[in-house]
């Protein structure tokens, strides 16, 4: 499994709208798009640093995961998406070392990528997902 | 203030040697270096990914910022660091936009780095570091 580069971060916010305005002040850098994710129950603000992505994740749901995450933990750093060629190869290799996942085949993220995430378990309390573009 | 790439991100861990051999089998690479950083009262590994170090922290004494990060929240996301030119212009401008600092000057990190730290406060929760080489 070749991991090219961590193609981005996950900061779980309430406010999506003020939360921008606060990471274009910190950064000197506007937000380049804003999208739905419905599978997630997230609304997400990307900035793009080098070859990485700032993605500020609000919940638009009370059942979703990023609200989960709020309630208990706060606002903060979420999860980190490493880019592999192939999601599903990559969880396959991840399943056979024994490691402990969350998908074990790829499903739809934002952006049009395939996703997958390892237990944060399997981690030291990490939430790491694997990527790959279509 | 440019902003280059994503210098490292860092995870707080309580055994570092447990969690290089984890993190080993994760990513299929090898850790490239081990450091001792007194002055935060951390071990640490490295391991390179694209442009960005993924840095395991481990507290070496109970009152290193890791070791209260841990008891408070436990294992995961600690940090994020941002890489610009310098570090101090950049504290400066932060300082001048009225953003919450911990540091208003830089100080030494791991990797011969100058560092700074703004308040999570100011961040949605997340710890955010700026630095730059000596």
């Amino acid at each position: 499994m070749d991991i090219s580069h961590i193609e981005h971060i996950g900061i779980a916010v309430k406010n999506l709208d003020e939360s921008i305005k606060l990471y274009e002040n910190i950064l000197g850098m506007k937000c380049y798009r804003i999208e739905e994710v419905k599978d997630q129950k997230v609304r997400t603000a990307f900035f793009k640093i080098g070859q990485t992505k700032l993605e500020l994740l609000e919940p638009t749901d009370t059942t979703s995961p990023i609200n989960k995450f709020i309630e208990k933990r706060g606002e903060g750093l979420h999860h980190i998406a490493l880019n592999v060629d192939n999601v599903n190869t990559a969880l396959n290799e991840l399943f056979v070392k024994g490691i402990k996942l969350i998908d074990e085949k790829a499903r739809d993220g934002a952006e049009g990528l395939q996703i997958g995430f390892v237990h944060p378990k399997s981690a030291n309390g990490v939430l790491l997902e694997f990527c790959s573009s279509k």
